[in-house]
């Protein structure tokens, strides 16, 4: 067991990493203040973990809400869902919502907690690797909209965040890959010497040993959290997070979201990203080649989807939200655990990035 | 011109109050930080004032969302009308929204700055005497659902605030009373001797002379900042701005929202809520008589509707979000200016003032 507390002032909260911790309510049961409870989740997870959780929560007055599957449903009319269920059933300001599922879920019930009666609290159970690295610190919830993923949300934080490891063994392996494309950004962004130790136990994680994950997911939420700790509401460094997020977003959008799962299109983003900072000379390609071995040992693709242009990519990453008043902002490399956040990478370097790895002209 | 800055730590902002403070861009251009402008506004107030507005921000890039007029349109559908035009002229985080109107646009205003990218910055130009007084002090945001109003929101700040009272020019006389209910409010919870500066002036408000109103809307928006600022996030004293709010909700609801103003419903809720302390033998009858007699002077109702019976009246006041696990409570009077929240008014006591009101059992 790992625990991990977060230090955000008021809003600091902890997060629980081992397995079974669902089974151990003594841990958790303190962070449920009132009486009623509203379990979100959805059609995937609702018929593994749904009873055992309910069984948790016999002393609470618990209804639930089973969401659709899909990043396709990440949107307001399914949000509504949520309202509707809370409203029928007399919720109060007094709620706990807690969110069963991945980083959909997580994103929706985190958005509905922080807008229900303008503000209820809320526990994030994940069920993916990626959301138990990810969505678990820092607060950003929201929904997407047909012309831009996350336009729409709120900053709001979770009382506890359970992460049970026991969870992943149901996990389908391309899922799991995707949440190892987060792992391995810590590595990349902040924390050489746990790059470094991914590459020497990539194989023993890729198997889910425990021992192995608990580590993974606890210094993966801990260099999380040094960043956001340093700037909660995203003004500065809080940025390098997105390492291959702006590209990768722009390969979520022209593929439809849900083809390509966030973390595959994190890991060709980041791919992209590094190339670029190879091709601006500010890092050396050996990091570049380390990163993509690495990658692809996780299962991860590492060259961006064969059907897009040029311009429709950088069409789709200036609308992404880390433009500001018109020029393209990117995370980029300048070593190994060494990020920055720059505008100076000029668009015709970028777009020469982009066809090197095949893009259409 | 009268200046209130509401001192609510980094997030205090400025209240300019005055006549034509639209045409002083001296005074409030500089809380506008970037290039990108959004007004939001609706089908009544946009050929009244939307071009004056326009013509003071030929520096920025402006656009404008006109949404339909109503209470009956504060809702989600509506609201992704402000993200639907932000995503298509490609805002981004440095945008400015503008609220231009009433209480639904300021509300579904602010609700869109608070989610969009998960938050911008925004302005308040008022164009009611209620939107003056009530939604331009305490970051309330929000949208209502078909079984509750303001269900769902969100707390947040606008930069400034832009009280013109020359746009109360063309507000008509229903809806100047109904902003007057909030007025007298503010005397009755907190400040006796604005309420009996009320009781000496109301005939020349009535007329909207001028000096009054700075002097109404000032004192109302300070009345309304002081206890706001003892209590941002609505725990616990903030909770008196509420008087009349519950029983003037149940009367919205039932009516349909529209068909009695906001204003119309606290003043009939205003009169039930003193009631209800003089049953209790909280408040002399005396206090009562003045303030339906101000009310009345006002334009405003002092009876509720005469097509509710007394347990659907009671089902919605349950319903309302000022309840915490199943008890009703609410804001009542002790004396003139002072207010207090309490559970302690048993069912039997509210349903026998609502049949003295003349509610059918």
């Amino acid at each position: 067991m790992k625990n991990l507390e977060l230090d955000l002032g008021e809003r600091s909260y902890p997060i629980f990493i081992a397995r079974d911790v669902l089974g151990q309510p003594n841990l958790w049961a303190q962070y449920i203040a009132g009486r009623q409870v509203c379990i979100v989740t959805n059609s995937t997870v609702a018929p593994l973990y749904l009873a055992a959780l309910k069984a948790q929560l016999s002393d609470k007055s618990v209804c639930e809400v089973v969401l659709p599957d899909g990043e396709a449903h990440k949107n307001l009319a399914t949000l509504e869902q949520i309202f509707d269920t809370l409203l029928e059933k007399n919720h109060n300001r007094g709620t706990t919502l807690i969110a069963l599922g991945g980083g959909v879920v997580g994103d929706m019930c985190g958005f509905a907690a922080a807008c229900y009666q303008r503000g209820v609290q809320f526990i994030q159970i994940p069920s993916t690797l990626l959301s138990m690295v990810d969505s678990s610190v820092g607060g950003k919830t929201g929904v997407n909209h047909p012309l831009g993923k996350n336009m729409i949300g709120a900053f709001h934080q979770p009382n506890c965040v359970l992460a049970d490891l026991s969870l992943l063994d149901t996990l389908p392996e391309r899922e799991f890959s995707a949440g190892m494309a987060e792992v391995i950004k810590y590595g990349l962004i902040c924390d050489a010497p746990f790059f470094e130790w991914l590459e020497a136990n990539i194989a023993g994680l890729m198997r889910r040993d425990t021992d192995l994950l608990e580590e993974a997911v606890y210094r993966s939420c801990a260099n999380k959290a040094l960043v956001v700790a340093e700037d909660e509401r995203e003004g500065g460094r809080r940025a390098i997070l997105n390492l291959g997020h702006t590209f990768g977003h722009a390969i979520e959008t022209a593929e439809g979201y849900g083809n390509w799962l966030h973390g595959e299109a994190v890991s060709a983003g980041m791919v992209l990203a590094l190339s670029l900072s190879v091709e601006l000379e500010w890092l050396n390609s050996e990091i570049l080649t380390r990163a993509k071995s690495l990658l692809q040992q996780a299962g991860l693709p590492v060259a961006p989807p064969n059907n897009m242009d040029v311009d429709q990519f950088l069409q789709l990453m200036g609308r992404d939200k880390k433009v500001l008043d018109g020029r393209l902002r990117l995370v980029l490399l300048t070593g190994l655990g060494e990020a920055v956040v720059s505008s100076q990478a000029p668009e015709d370097v970028i777009a020469q990035v982009l066809r090197d790895a095949g893009v259409r002209a």
